[in-house]
């Protein structure tokens, strides 16, 4: 609830009515910039004000990755004002995407959706579960920690990979970087939510695909060269795996007439897990969550580093 | 674990490793049918035997509909026997088959897997979320009880119908069926759910279709003739519907060159929400629960009553 501690806050570039009730739904007041707080910038960098307010203590940015604020001096190195960026916001929507693509290996779906006759003995066979299987989830970050209870709620479990190895809540075990090898005979399904970084190329090659089980599905909604893409076609070829689910590629744009768009059991989606349509709802999620911890003085969510640029 | 006092249970036809230590974690002991307190049959009513000894108390049986087991004589009106049917025992593959549906549907699945280019901007606006949406399950029976949970870890709200209208575990609202038009213009999506009666008939048909939204999706996972298979066809293709996932159709099988084959946004599953791999260890489960409660003396789970033959 609003009070006179309340933390002002300012709606940019444009008025926003999403934002608006975000802002009053975390403990805001909606304020013209001049006497304001905080800055929720909804923008693109080229329209950011050149100079802010010196009341002006904390600027959320709109979007998850923020080279593009760095490269163009909107955040500067030296700033006393706390940014923020929108990293994490979308992570439900890619997690609720992996899900999908998961549910529709396993139980088949792709065939089903070619088919025009009624193969119902035919594909009784193929349809398996999720249902008391186990999903490796390899760089549990935000989009891991979204997909873990949603993957309990199916009666799955879930062991998780990161750097670390430090616990992830929710997966019944984390695995450092380093015995990341462990989990291929370990799990049956596989979800890449890992950065690319040179470490991480092909992360995913012929010696893991041959790991796997013939009913295992990879899921890809990380970067598409985290995959061996020429080892991924043949394991699928060659049935030495059930499937893979790509909202990733490696050539992106996919190009027409590579083998993958052919493959009944690969799923490619044209890296549209996180959709502009549901961007909106899921920044204005984010920003009602920042404003309150804002207003009590938590530190915030998704915090930039300004010297480190990231 | 199993003590002096445990039931002994003999498990029939043959031997089985699955119902064996489903038997074991439920806290029972394996024994030959002649000293058995209870039976568990996972064959057919052809092949049950045709008297039991007298220390038999109760029979679990392995399907869920059990009129066969009347039909063939297995159960008699005047038993003494507890006889349990496996009834709920697949609710939760049928349920995991209605979220994969309908995330398939809200996400615009079926046009990418048709697509053979990327297609990202054509389908950025016509994906979806079921996030903050609201799904009606009606005839919120033991398939609608699975379902609800997950739809809570996908952040949908679910509104269930069953038909005194007593509420419904974890539905933030249950309509009695006599209210039941109120929720058309309320929910986004449907999941039908409820038993083939005279009075369900055609229960979604032109009217309901007419007040639902244009990104709106009907899950069947019931009985084909809960829908009006021919306003349902008119409803997708002048889009006045979001889509349809059908497990199950009417006619059924659904016929060859049938207008629903062709509709993108028809996804069609013949009748294999609950394929015959994924029962045994769905049996299993149950038979495990209802070993737990035999043995505590409770209340067991899909109690079968021999007067009225259900």
């Amino acid at each position: 609830m609003a009070t006179d501690t309340s933390p002002r806050v300012a709606i940019g570039p444009v008025p926003d009515a999403l934002l608006d009730s975000a802002v009053l739904r975390g403990g805001g007041l909606i304020s013209p910039i001049d006497t304001a707080d905080a800055l929720i910038w909804a923008g693109s960098p080229e329209t950011f004000p050149s100079e802010l307010p010196a009341s002006v203590r904390w600027v959320q940015l709109p979007s998850a990755g923020i080279e593009d604020w760095f490269d163009s001096g909107v955040i500067p190195k030296d700033t006393e004002i706390t940014w923020t960026s929108a990293a994490g916001a979308f992570s439900a929507s890619v997690a609720e995407h992996a899900l999908m693509l998961l549910l529709a290996g396993v139980r088949h779906l792709p065939a089903h959706i070619e088919a025009r006759t009624w193969r119902q003995f035919e594909f009784f066979p193929k349809i398996g579960t999720l249902r008391g299987s186990t999903v490796a989830i390899i760089g549990a970050g935000g989009i891991g920690r979204a997909l873990i209870p949603m993957l309990a709620a199916q009666g799955a479990d879930s062991i998780a990979v990161n750097r670390s190895g430090s616990p992830v809540p929710g997966a019944i075990s984390t695995y450092p970087a380093s015995r990341m090898d462990e989990i291929y005979s370990r799990a049956d399904h596989f979800v890449i939510a890992a950065p690319a970084t040179p470490a991480t190329r092909h992360l995913v090659g012929r010696a893991q695909l041959a790991a796997m089980q013939p009913h295992s599905w990879v899921i890809n909604v990380a970067r598409g060269s985290l995959v061996d893409t020429g080892a991924l076609v043949e394991a699928i070829e060659s049935e030495q795996i059930g499937g893979a689910g790509l909202d990733v590629t490696d050539p992106e744009p996919l190009p027409d007439g590579h083998p993958l768009w052919d493959l009944t059991n690969a799923i490619i989606t044209p890296h549209d897990s996180n959709p502009p349509g549901v961007r909106p709802a899921a920044f204005a999620d984010h920003v009602s969550k920042n404003v309150t911890r804002f207003a009590k003085g938590e530190a915030l969510a998704a915090l930039v580093d300004p010297v480190a640029g990231y």
